[in-house]
């Protein structure tokens, strides 16, 4: 077991690596990495040794993922670089290595032939590399306007709205999340003209921080909250050059945002309600998924509430299947009402609220309804009710 | 919330049941309904209330399962039959509404008109049921020609061969695990004609039971076990007519058997081997995952062992890919050798051996060679190695 073929080539990257901090690594970046995607390069992952450590990277045209493994965490070593210098390797068959190495310390050697060792106990791996010149560089973003919030409310923030994303590509902006920034104040959006939620958070950056019509793809939304999804502390946020840069410790998250200018929805928002409904979160939703199992089938998905004298009563028919029925107490004030709408968007919306408790306010059978906790302000939903017989 | 439509028809079931029973009983029985059939009454699960309880079926046209929900159980009261009958209600969606079901008791009545009338606490559903008269009837088999053994060897028995059928639809018998019983031995082979799986169980069950060209298919052998994943005690087995019945506690399992004759295997396992390796199970496994891990996108998985010395030096090779090498250390007899085989065949052979320690066998680089455990000779996997350069 020689490193037979590097012998008579000189070492492009040299280094010692803590195989967990490896593999955590490799995971995090491997999420943007795509094997379906028409970039070879962007098949692999690059890989950079310098003074401060490693640096890994992933990338598909929407997102990048970039992790750092720093020399020590805890004055634990983690790397130690005996050569500075980087490799791009196949992104897939390197993270199923990386986790089936069978020792804990890892010695990692790149050739200038771009041949690269991995050596771990007994096992030897020997992977062609790519050119890392051929890689795409990250954009460099400035670092001044930076806005910061916890790495969890982010979590909830994204949670909250981008379930109302249009899911069709043809619907253009419609399939990103807005994001606005006034007076500290971001402004969460997402609709596809059948509902619409939005989430309102305090940030902290400079007050004079002003954000237009940034709108993120849904897509990388999901994909941030699963990178994210272990993490704590802050979140440190920077939209430029038609990206947005999100970092958290030692991980950068990058997206494109979409082009296209996001309709203006405080228009469509009614400020006030005739009737209103207070009721347990728990129990609606579990009578509209009960409601749901018969109709969901159905293109429109569509279910009854006739709600009067303390109580909703629930109702769906499907004509080949049945029917259901239920009641939920509620405290209703106002005019008695029946209205029709999709269950999906009502489930979507009560499932992401955290308070036990909801407010429900109508203006009418057929005009949109606002769904919000009954305990804060800061937080909507929106559903186009349905017309029916 | 009346029982409007069924108030002027006459009942035909009435029971009361503890939810969680249902639940399970429901979960069992789904396992065999597929939304996918061509025979419309399939998509179903036929419910049949007696006078000792509930009996509900699911099947497709492989597989038929049936659970019987007893009136009692532990002392503990479980249905409560107030008019025996049937039905046949639509698979999904009735085993959707049982699981949402918002209390522990349910209330379900049918009338004439075969629509059912689901409720709990609050909820109430409506569900149009299917002629339970179409609905196929179970085969009868002869409940004398019966052998047994414990749930969890049946299980292993399956574990241990099922991996090796061949899985291309065409190739008839060899997509089934081989079932003979003779004086109380039962043998089950199962080969795709690369490699081939065997384990022996002694059975109890009358000695002169002799049973030949039992064919199971794999599918359904799968099926069985997930079907037994939770279930202890014993199982009881018949076969006649074409089909195989497994009986444990309230649960029946039938599926076809295949027709056609199963090939005489026995010739192709070589009697004794001239090289002889004896080493850990889990350490020539980890190798073989990581050499694989560069040969796996070819079409043979080839990986290479080299015997010698105390030892097996495992290799890879993919030509754009790079290369994989290790030791592991063995108890070697016999001459040296080289051979390459389908790392797949290899990871699968090794992952169903429970002992700590395997023998392997060989009697030439072109002759299958044998892996059972060290410790043990009622299992064999024999694999057919590949010709290379």
């Amino acid at each position: 077991m020689e490193l037979s073929t590097a012998h008579s080539t000189a070492i492009r990257m040299k280094l010692n690596i803590n195989k967990s901090a490896l593999v955590d690594a490799v995971s995090q970046v491997s999420k943007a990495v795509s094997s379906k995607t028409t970039i070879p390069i962007l098949t692999g992952i690059k890989v950079q040794a310098d003074e401060e450590g490693l640096i890994l990277t992933g990338s598909n045209s929407d997102i990048t993922i970039s992790v750092r493994v720093p020399k020590k965490v805890d004055d634990k070593e983690q790397v130690i670089v005996e050569k500075t210098g980087d490799i791009v390797l196949p992104g897939r068959i390197f993270g199923d290595i990386v986790r089936k190495l069978p020792g804990d310390k890892v010695e990692w050697t790149v050739n200038d032939r771009l041949q690269t060792i991995i050596r771990s106990e007994q096992a030897e791996f020997q992977l062609n590399g790519l050119d890392p010149e051929e890689y795409p560089r990250l954009p460099k973003l400035p670092r001044e306007q930076v806005f910061t919030m916890p790495a969890d409310l982010l979590k909830s923030v994204i949670r909250q709205t981008v379930f109302a994303v249009a899911t069709n590509e043809a619907r253009g902006v419609l399939t990103g999340v807005q994001w606005q920034l006034e007076s500290g104040i971001l402004t969460c959006v997402a609709t596809d003209s059948h509902r619409l939620s939005r989430r309102q958070v305090k940030v902290e950056g400079s007050e004079d921080l002003v954000l237009k019509n940034v709108v993120i793809p849904g897509k990388s939304m999901n994909e941030l909250a699963k990178t994210l999804a272990d993490s704590s502390g802050y979140v440190d946020m920077i939209v430029a050059d038609n990206q947005i840069l999100i970092k958290n410790n030692h991980l950068e998250f990058y997206s494109r945002l979409l082009e296209g200018v996001y309709p203006d929805t405080n228009r469509v928002i009614p400020k006030s309600g005739e009737t209103v409904l207070i009721t347990s979160t728990k129990e609606l939703l579990q009578s509209v998924e009960r409601a749901s199992l018969i109709t969901r089938e159905g293109r429109d998905n569509v279910i009854k509430w006739t709600i009067n004298d303390g109580k909703v009563q629930v109702t769906s028919t499907a004509q080949d299947i049945g029917s259901v029925t239920e009641e939920v107490i509620a405290k209703v004030t106002g005019p008695d009402l029946s209205i029709s709408f999709n269950a999906r968007y009502m489930m979507e919306a009560l499932r992401s609220i955290d308070s036990d408790s909801i407010r429900i306010q109508f203006t009418g059978v057929m005009t949109p309804f606002i769904i919000q906790p009954a305990d804060r302000e800061d937080s909507l939903h929106l559903i186009v009710p349905i017309r029916t017989r």
